[in-house]
């Protein structure tokens, strides 16, 4: 900044020179204070240059309506909802949303340094404030085929980055505890930034010490004893609502209940649907919810505001004060905080702006797959007993069973108990491949297939019949990975993911009809009316969540650690 | 930390290992959760590991005791005590003062770099956390005298200093609305760190723009309203209460009443006389009062702990938690705070121990004056008429006065309402010298001088008779500087104080002896009972604060901002 315009904001400050903009008669709140204070907001170059009576080139009246800071999202995916990032912090972004604290752990996981990238060029010139955490753990487990393994090297080159603000969710707890080399190493290259981490359900020593080791957040909380377990050792909070997981009750109802200060608390949504996301609002869903709970209206929204732009070091994000930028939402109840109006640096969003769709090269082309044909599918079991992974009925745990299951000339037949799972490699082309039997899809006469399988994102399929399974595979190997329903007899429905098998290129509107499209088909194919089956299909291969999984190198007993031979 | 010692520290905080010390049976104040735990503390190394239940090689019982952080104060000068540091930091540090931000602004005035230098070797393995803010404005004015102009390129040596926090407070607000080159290149300079303010008396649109150039916290809040204005600002206030300025009462009744949060609080002294110290405690004095205005305990610890901390980016103070360092507060009573034993980094501290005094060549000799003698003291006035400096009973304000004063053969003699007060420069022997006349001292028969007057450290003398006075100054000039009282016909009392003219090389007890006892006799001479001589000279010299003063440049008129012809 020249000292000459310094000087021309100080005199707009001191009010001996109009402000490009101001926004008139607001009813300001002062998450300093936790006053309402009527006032004028005056806006240069995106900047708030004053709060009092202020006059303007342009004026906005705002009499009646509320002013607060936009709201600050601690922490989500930005690659796991299907589109382009851009048409998430768009669709976001209108419900009050203004800056993202975004893991591009998914993109990593597929395309590594290629993936960052994308995601940090996608959001370079969005509508908001994008800030990226380097993804900590890829591949997620040592057992892992995923595209690629990231490098503390690869790691390091982020560190400068303007917009890295440190290290995303350290998943891997043991090897924190452990004190694993390459897990310190980590841990100290980003020690000066911020650590975020992964670990609820620690225990109370388990817990102290993966602060110990420097990790300040976590998101992963369900309850209110996690939560304050947590807090007690320094930790902020990133209280979640998203999609999937959904713990802002279950932890702020004690907050509220026992008078804990919320300084230590932060809103985040990790993984949210986009339709969910315009039913419901984004963060300003969560701000929502905890007034609801009773948390007072200014607290609930320092929650989304003051308390992580501190938690995060950004310094001219959270309040409205001078030198604060001019991220601004408007709306007319302290008590629904229904947005009615967004301002980014001073600018109100626009709806039909021109969204990004970029396909970098290197990121069209990530499915490789050594695939030899339906025959690949024939699953031959010794004796009539086998692993089966049951699914449990809403949620995303499994059980580990072992059951009779049809068998015919020593090959399995899928019925309407048990279908075929498989899970191939498809990142380098190795062929790996690995069948299983579920239980709990009921899914009949068709298959159902996706190239999104948390975190390594392997081809997975599942199927009735191998005939529509292998059509559901070539389909997807055909348009470069996506999201495949196969009917028996039918056109299969595709809706490609072309970037990096996970993300669309279409508008979010057309992913949505699509998405909804599969599910009616799937439902009517048996699938249970609560199950998603895409959803479910993208945890199967998690080796982490309990009880059981599939991954391309075979099934594997989370509880026990090893694979069931 | 090698990746040998994590492991080490790992596996205390799983309670695998025994710590070296564990603090058993604590009542804990976590800060985070504004709960009060029973708990052990184990520490290993100065550094708590965790919180919880714990067994250590050496064990201390607290059954019944509280257990807090230990308190920082937020903005001090060091130098303005008359004792070395050292002195100053275990007399606080024993009633529970763990880190000091301190600003080396007097002895920057005398001794530039060499002053700053000295403050932190000094500090440098003091059993305290110091941390230093460069001083932002010296000398004071443009129209200043001082020992050293410290250019931007000699504040820029400290940038890196790993206990430089920032940029000290900044006094000429003025320069800052104005956008002057050189405060604009000093804000640039720090606008990293964190940048201290001083302009508690600022107008709303003033304090909006001075806040705009990024400073970030005051201490010269005098009341609710003051403080109120600044942190919708979004700026930390340093409540003070200090020997001279007391202003926490003020502050915090309209905190408590108006329910504001404190996180944008701090506490601080500023200046605090070490017998005010011993006898009331230091930040411990803040936080009790505090809690009698209506305070909730924990709230008032948080604003001597967590807050200041997080303000000034202190990641290892401020809580009970692991990783923290273990700077620790052992009392009884929640309402009280009587702090009975202070653990800094995990040991108690020694009233005992070895006081460091060190006295570097370069500060030691720094009393310059170009003294012919006694001849130098006559004042000759135009008639009988003179400008006046008038002192105001209990503050340090003047009254700019013209009044008829004793003349004979145009010579000014003193009387019982009338004294001469003469500033000497005193740094580089320019010879620069000023008299002017004094009402509402009431010395007679003596003479009173001091090298200690702010900003510029000039010698200072007030007496009613020349002889007495060239007594004074004569022996300043011989003891290097320091406080001087002379009562004619007897031996001077002096109290040397020859690190820079500002500081004394004995025990506070010598100090604390010599000072009472030259306040006798000044009382004796007639000082009123409420008036301490050498408080009231330090700061006849500083051209800051209304409405007259008299410089080695002549009587200015602190209103007008000129000097009297």
């Amino acid at each position: 900044m020249s000292r000459e315009y310094s000087r021309q904001l100080a005199q707009i400050a001191l009010g001996k020179h109009k402000a490009q903009l101001v926004f008139k008669n607001a009813q300001v709140i002062q998450v300093f204070t936790n006053e309402i204070l009527t006032a004028d907001i005056a806006v240069q170059d995106g900047i708030i240059i004053g709060v009092g009576r202020y006059q303007g080139e342009a004026e906005i009246d705002l009499s009646g309506k509320y002013v607060c800071p936009g709201f600050i999202d601690a922490h989500l995916h930005l690659e796991s909802t299907l589109v382009n990032p851009g048409e998430l912090i768009l669709q976001a972004g209108l419900t009050g949303t203004t800056t993202f604290i975004v893991d591009p752990h998914e993109a990593a996981n597929v395309a590594g340094t290629a993936g960052i990238d994308y995601i940090l060029s996608e959001t370079e010139d969005t509508e908001a404030n994008v800030y990226v955490m380097i993804p900590s753990c890829v591949p997620s487990g040592p057992n892992e085929d995923n595209g690629h393994h990231l490098t503390i090297a690869e790691m390091r080159q982020y560190l400068e980055h303007p917009r890295v603000l440190g290290l995303g969710e350290v998943m891997d707890c043991q090897a924190v505890l452990d004190g694993e080399d390459q897990m310190l190493e980590k841990l100290r290259l980003f020690g000066s930034k911020k650590l975020d981490g992964h670990a609820g359900y620690l225990g109370e020593k388990e817990t102290g010490c993966y602060a110990l080791s420097g990790i300040q957040t976590d998101h992963e909380c369900c309850t209110y004893e996690d939560a304050l377990r947590e807090m007690r050792t320094g930790m902020q909070i990133l209280i979640r609502e998203g999609t999937g997981a959904k713990n802002l009750e279950g932890i702020l109802t004690g907050i509220i209940d026992n008078q804990i200060p919320c300084h230590q608390l932060a809103f985040c949504t990790d993984d949210k649907h986009i339709e969910d996301i315009r039913e419901q609002g984004h963060i300003s869903y969560n701000v929502r919810r905890a007034i609801e709970l009773g948390m007072p209206p200014i607290e609930a929204i320092k929650i989304a505001t003051l308390y992580p732009a501190k938690c995060y070091g950004l310094k001219h994000l959270g309040a409205i004060a001078p030198g604060y930028q001019a991220d601004l939402l408007v709306f007319s109840d302290m008590e629904e905080i229904k947005v009615e109006a967004v301002y980014y640096k001073g600018k109100r969003l626009d709806p039909t702006k021109h969204r990004h769709r970029n396909i970098p090269a290197e990121l069209r082309d990530t499915v490789h797959i050594k695939w030899k044909g339906r025959e690949e599918l024939r699953l031959f079991l010794q004796g009539t007993e086998s692993p089966v992974i049951e699914l449990v009925p809403g949620q995303i745990l499994t059980r580990n069973i072992r059951e009779r299951v049809n068998v015919q000339q020593g090959e399995f037949i899928a019925d309407q108990v048990y279908q075929k799972l498989v899970v191939l490699e498809r990142h380098h082309g190795t062929g790996k491949k690995e069948m299983g039997i579920v239980k709990g899809f009921f899914l009949q006469n068709g298959a159902i297939a996706s190239t999104v399988a948390h975190d390594s994102h392997n081809l997975i399929a599942v199927g009735d019949n191998d005939e529509d399974m292998c059509r559901a595979i070539e389909a997807l190997i055909k348009c470069g990975g996506g999201y495949v329903v196969v009917e028996s007899g039918k056109e299969p429905l595709i809706l490609p993911l072309e970037i990096m098998g996970l993300i669309s290129t279409w508008d979010y509107e057309q992913v949505s009809k699509m998405t909804r499209q599969m599910l009616v088909v799937a439902h009517k194919m048996g699938v249970p009316a609560d199950v998603d089956p895409f959803i479910t299909l993208s945890f199967l291969s998690l080796p982490v969540i309990p009880q059981v999984r599939l991954t391309t190198r075979g099934l594997y007993d989370v509880m026990k650690g090893n694979f069931i031979i």
